[in-house]
């Protein structure tokens, strides 16, 4: 059973988990440093235990311990018990969204363990936005795709914002990360996957036209950029989506990736 | 031609335009008073200028002025110059993107005269997310959906995070604004148009199923409740996007709208 604590000092050292909460920089490392992530509102929180994560502590203030009630039963961790005033000089910011928890990281599989039995693969290659990658596995969990791999340099699903935009997602559909940019694919490929790229290129073949066969892996490049020349040439074939003919007199060149990510998870599974 | 005039005060009051700029409650009043929105970085700009709204004045720092050159060359009105400190005092942030143009809008047709040469239209019913708005536009734009209808109280599409994400396309792909509510839908049949309710209910029309007819106006409710009961009742039909059967047991019960508006673009146009 957790236990509560009151704590009035944000300088306190029990609270070092929370510190800075929207300084990326800062958490990135610190986060990777100590194996933690930050879990944040009642149903992320909720979500993030019941999927094995092991709680270090929350931090809340006493108006969110009733809505939690039947999750501190089952933890033991301390409750650090604070008003909003020393959760904003703790965190940086005002905390609206109620509990936080910073809670441990679980051993991500090898890719080859997590492919094992999947058939509908997403690739994310450096996709550098946590709110697009949160998307992203809202839309894979939503869509019923039930892998996702991460190149070596995409950003992590358990930064507090992915976390947030995927309403718990990051927790349900199992991702692993490639530790390999240059032969990644290659495993995919020995495993029986079909490689697809998605390109905004309108001479790919419409996705929603692409045979499928019965294991495909598609790949998703970051926001600015698309996909590597390196990746799109490794592609068994490259896939967009139909634009509208006058879309670019309109000034729209593409998609948004989490807007192209839908339509393809939708058609991948359809 | 844009006349350069240096300035230095923060409260100067030729800047007024460009105050408080993430202040949501204080920038709705201040642009309805005056007419108003903020573009912001060299391709809005560029885009809103193409499309015919007066510039205001511009805010920027000296090193975006040759990047806009060409914009100012044709624009009349006074480019305020500023020091990035200045920049930061007047708006409330640090300028990242570039410049910032004030700009008058422009009045907005009539639901029946932007419907009448349209087949295909989105309705945006009481969206609060300005961001979402915006890349619900980039969904149009580049898939083919040439007219936006919103509710009386919808998020404003002109609003400055709007415009950003929608690159530019809020001012590509038309739209107007019921004035009545409860009456705004019958305007819509009586001009022809089947009108189609998305909604998460897995038990409506698959949206690839639905019978599409000539003229489409696809409703689409806001982030937290969806369409109201009053609009669900007055659709033709209700369809959904197929989610996988073990989604609900992950705890991913939707797709955000922005998601679900792209895969409902791709099917509306396909």
């Amino acid at each position: 059973m957790a236990h509560l604590v009151p704590l009035a000092d944000p300088r306190d050292s029990r609270v070092a988990d929370f510190v800075h909460l929207r300084d990326v920089q800062l958490r990135k490392s610190l986060e990777a440093e100590h194996g933690l992530f930050i879990a944040e509102g009642e149903k992320v929180i909720r979500r993030a235990v019941e999927t094995g994560h092991p709680v270090r502590s929350f931090l809340m203030a006493r108006r969110w311990i009733s809505a939690l009630s039947d999750v501190l039963d089952r933890v033991d961790a301390p409750v650090y018990v604070v008003d909003d005033a020393t959760a904003e000089a703790v965190t940086g910011y005002p905390v609206h969204r109620g509990a936080l928890a910073a809670m441990d990281r679980l051993p991500l599989p090898p890719v080859r363990d997590l492919v094992t039995h999947a058939r509908r693969v997403l690739v994310l290659e450096d996709l550098v936005d946590h709110g697009n990658v949160g998307a992203i596995f809202r839309c894979a969990a939503a869509l019923g795709v039930r892998a996702v791999i991460l190149s070596p340099r995409c950003a992590d699903p358990l930064y507090r914002r992915s976390v947030k935009v995927s309403m718990g997602a990051v927790f349900a559909v199992p991702y692993a990360r490639m530790t390999d940019w240059h032969g990644g694919l290659a495993e995919l490929r020995d495993a029986g996957f079909r490689l697809l790229a998605l390109t905004p290129d309108q001479s790919a073949v419409p996705i929603d036209k692409a045979p499928m066969g019965d294991r495909v892996a598609l790949m998703l490049g970051s926001e600015g950029d698309g996909l590597s020349s390196r990746w799109l040439r490794a592609a068994d074939e490259a896939v967009c989506i139909p634009m509208s003919s006058d879309a670019m007199e309109l000034g729209v060149d593409s998609l948004n990736v989490v807007a192209a990510a839908a339509i393809a998870c939708h058609s991948l599974t359809r």
